[in-house]
């Protein structure tokens, strides 16, 4: 499979989120990558990446990863940095942890991971996916790749596409949109967290124009276990994000990811900062 | 007004936030009050709100209270805890808190905080509220008052009451309800901050039944500024919430809360454990 190839050979994911053991346990040092720059400091999906992996890779890990919290305190510069995660709870079946991404010791990014085991429960799905025309049919945009990150991904937009001059305010703050890595590369949950904040900002969706505007903090649930997340491959992921209210400088987005076959991969909340 | 006097004489839940200074700057004593007692340990929502009262409290705060994030990692036991809040970044507009809160030094309880100042700028709320009767209209629920917290809180319930013998599953996870404090005090971001707790598990409704089932990570953005929050008063708000999907032993659960002017105070996301 190309994604396999892809990856061995140093898919622009896996680059970044390649991290080298530090200074004590749990500690881990990493490098920013050219190819996910956002307009200040990295996209921030590859930064809740890079703290999942981060988790995922230590030898005290206990479980999946079920929830992540993470808040951006501030821009992360181009450069080194130190990934800091601690277990600081221990359960039977959970396990809490603290994270941190430091620069020059001074915290960029603060956040809390759960992992814990899943076990065999009554399971339903209550979220309705949209019905939406396969991705295949609806063609790539590519007018975001003046911004570095976005080149890593080809988005299919089925609703509420980028706003272009002459838009307009809209009504609705949704986006709909078939997703995946660009070269294709497997899903794993790594690059799940990173989807997550993939949607550009709903207040440019509703102005109609673009705004400055930032996560301030992330939040994703993670229903899906590793092996649904690895049986959707490289395939689009079907993406969906919208707007609850927008005041006072922010305002708060909620996201849903699903799989081709129709499994709700994720839901995703964020809270984000604009000007204007 | 009735709630100031009670506040001032001891509102319980004022009894429960009581907070004294302890071993250094940001650490705060308290101590579990019986009269929020949930199945194991306290009610979530007043612990949430302990967190807050901490960080509210603190000399070094900027602005209000933007999002809060807290993962119940172990039960707290009857009786002292401890509190520490670490402002470990101070931008020009915003502050980022991690929180915990120990019980003999092992940690029961992580959080983070994020603070800011709220700018004036285009606003929009595109989550609609729920039309309902109003709440003098439908009559209180007491059927939950062999859970002590539950006690509080004056519970009105629209849609989704408390699953009994004979419901059955249902197919919809949504409950709606109005709700204030009992006896009633006047709202304020810690008392928000419990109330988006307030909710029994939606797995409950959607298998008609009692099941075990307990917040792992509960995340709360905060829409409505303090002043916005006041002006509520004593008046009961209107909450909703609802699952996305269910499986592997958790389940994710979203609520609103909504002045009785319509304002969306809050917006509230959680992941819960559940058994079945």
């Amino acid at each position: 499979m190309t994604e396999v190839a892809l990856s061995e050979t140093g898919h622009p994911f896996d680059r970044a989120l390649t991290l080298e053991e530090g200074r004590g346990e749990g500690v881990l040092t990493g490098n920013t990558d050219p190819a996910y720059s956002n307009m200040v400091g990295p996209f921030g999906g590859v930064t809740a990446a890079v703290l999942v992996r981060a988790v995922l890779d230590d030898a005290r890990l206990l479980g999946e990863v079920l929830s992540l919290t993470v808040n951006y305190a501030a821009p992360i510069a181009d450069g080194p940095f130190e990934v800091v995660a601690t277990p600081v709870r221990t359960n039977r079946s959970t396990q809490h942890w603290t994270v941190s991404l430091t620069q020059d010791d001074v915290v960029t990014t603060t956040a809390t991971v759960v992992t814990g085991v899943r076990r065999s429960t009554w399971s339903d799905t209550e979220a309705v996916m949209p019905e939406v025309p396969p991705a295949e049919t609806v063609p790539p945009y590519t007018k975001l790749d003046f911004v570095a990150w976005a080149r890593n991904y080809e988005m299919r937009f089925v609703t509420g596409a980028v706003p272009e001059p002459g838009t307009g305010p809209q009504p609705d703050s949704t986006t709909t949109l078939w997703v995946r890595e660009r070269p294709s590369r497997a899903l794993d949950v790594p690059a799940l967290a990173a989807l997550c904040d993939v949607f550009y900002p709903r207040v440019l969706r509703r102005r109609g124009a673009f705004v400055p505007a930032g996560t301030v903090s992330l939040t994703t649930y993670f229903h899906a276990g590793a092996d649904v997340v690895a049986e959707q491959g490289d395939r689009p992921v079907l993406a969906t994000a919208w707007a609850g209210a927008f005041g006072g400088g922010y305002f708060d987005q909620s996201a849903r990811l699903w799989s081709s076959d129709g499994h709700l991969l994720a839901s995703s909340h964020q809270l984000v900062y604009f000007k204007q």
